[in-house]
């Protein structure tokens, strides 16, 4: 199936939702969110706006469970805007300068009027799933807005467990998962479940979908974890090993530090710096951290699967979402 | 009518919608809501809740139209939680360190933790409106969740006018109306308008109340406006003509720099320190600030009180209603 068409329809029902704000006396405001979508100002084109992933996997979802694509369109937006409003507010949170290559909005305009746009990107992904209202019955509707809203509450749970993990020293690998269930697997498995609620899916199917969304979170994070420390540059588009330089607690820094050996005593040291980066990494996968991740992310990958065929999507949507599942958990076709 | 048993029930049932947030491994997370709502920590108790006037207008409102007020509670917590986020982010936003005589919630677990916390309130709201789904029709669910998210939208469009006006320095009394229009009004108004729905007005009732809320919200503005800088501290509790040392472009202040005379020339030449306050406050009145004003405020109050006729609010619950509008506007009964 070609995804292009619901790609370019996913940025058209994007557009229109935070057109809402396209008035005279708030152009500026308007302009914050056209730029962190990625169409306006410095940098902005396909490289600035992210994949649409989520929207694109709730589009597959949907389809394949028999709906029609563009009835599923506001809710599309809708999970999109929910991503975008985290990261503008994960931006001020984390103190970073940069995303994608382009100054994030906070530092463009300012501390105050970023945790504003944030606020309005969230309010526009909560009026994007009422307008599911034009399709549906108010019922799905309401069900929908009930599982986003859930959603919603998971990643400020996991956002929660993230800040406050940086200043404990006393985690280990248990820690981990509910941490990035909120923060990565929380959002994945809502448009998974939000696609099959929409294609009128039965309970056991909505819950599969749910399921499959869940784990594929879990693994992309992982694995995400993983290139974080010794993956390629070029592949990954983000320094190898910079996860260990901002000390980021990932699964397997977690493994490490449970180990209580080499790397454990490094890291109680203070920062690792760039120089010493190779040297950390390899400490780590000696004490076989990598290994113990590659398994974590096996695992999971397996049991995505598993409920993705559980799930049975059909047609071509359903081939669509499993190549998508496959190339997100970096699996060759 | 008796408002203890509303209040009361009010509290419980913002206690049982924050309450979603109580399990162990989110437990300071959910401190935080607790706090922030006035319920536990340093000061705790009736001070440091706030007074409750947005949900129980909402009753009020509902009540005075026929319906049940208990169905009508998940409404009234979803609008105070709306209020209480968007206090949790203004106090990140303004730098302020004291809200109710409480060390503000970011300045007690800092600024990351506090736009998080905010962001869990507001979810907190989004998941208390979908709750009236266990007494109402879905349909009359998703028309409130509307009304609620586009109170929103003009929440952050009214946030966004007070940031950038802070750096501005041609603003006009016309800049004044859209900016508290989102700031104070939209919420007071949407409280109103929820209220009738789900007392099952008809559309024009609604509309009388919508409106109603709207002015009563203008005009408590304008009064507050005006206590700010000519006011006295025992009765508002905070220390007359603070916000003319605190730079805020409220409505005298916009009166005067209109008049380009003596006030706007001081206006210019930088802050206003504690000591000059009385006299700056003489030489705003002196330019008919305090009267321009008090016809403002005179002129919101009148149409909010003809659409409170047109309104027609019925029973005990209507003559509580008039009363809270009374008493929220300052007049003698």
């Amino acid at each position: 199936m070609d995804t292009n068409p619901l790609l370019s329809a996913i940025e058209t029902e994007l557009q229109r939702q935070v057109g809402r704000l396209d008035s005279p006396r708030t152009r500026v405001f308007y302009e914050m969110m056209t730029y962190h979508m990625g169409w306006t100002g410095e940098g902005a084109g396909p490289e600035a706006t992210g994949k649409r992933i989520r929207p694109l996997m709730l589009l597959l979802c949907a389809v394949s469970c028999g709906a029609n694509w563009q009835f599923a369109l506001p809710a599309a937006a809708a999970v999109e805007l929910v991503h975008n409003f985290s990261l503008v507010h994960d931006d001020i949170e984390d103190n970073s300068h940069k995303r994608r290559s382009r100054t994030t909005l906070w530092k463009k305009w300012g501390m105050p009027q970023g945790i504003n746009a944030g606020d309005g990107l969230f309010v526009l992904s909560n009026l994007a799933i009422t307008d599911l209202a034009d399709s549906y019955k108010a019922e799905t509707v309401v069900r929908a807005a009930q599982i986003l809203h859930n959603t919603c509450l998971d990643l400020t749970r996991g956002q929660f467990l993230d800040i406050s993990y940086e200043k404990r020293d006393d985690l280990t690998v248990e820690d981990y998962w509910p941490m990035v269930t909120g923060k990565t697997a929380a959002l994945l498995s809502c448009c998974c479940q939000l696609g099959a609620l929409l294609g009128e899916a039965d309970e056991a199917t909505q819950e599969a979908y749910r399921s499959f969304g869940h784990f594929l979170g879990l693994a992309f994070q992982v694995q995400d974890d993983i290139l974080g420390i010794w993956g390629d540059e070029a592949m990954t588009g983000k320094s190898a090993a910079s996860d260990l330089v901002e000390g980021k607690k990932s699964l397997p820094v977690l493994f490490g530090l449970q180990k209580k050996g080499r790397f454990a005593a490094r890291w109680k040291e203070g920062p690792i710096r760039s120089d010493e980066v190779e040297e950390v990494a390899s400490m780590l996968a000696e004490e076989s951290a990598y290994e113990s991740s590659h398994a974590a992310a096996r695992q999971m990958t397996e049991m995505a699967l598993t409920n993705l065929r559980e799930a049975d999507p059909q047609g071509e949507a359903g081939e669509a979402l499993i190549e998508l599942a496959n190339k997100l958990l970096g699996r060759r076709q």
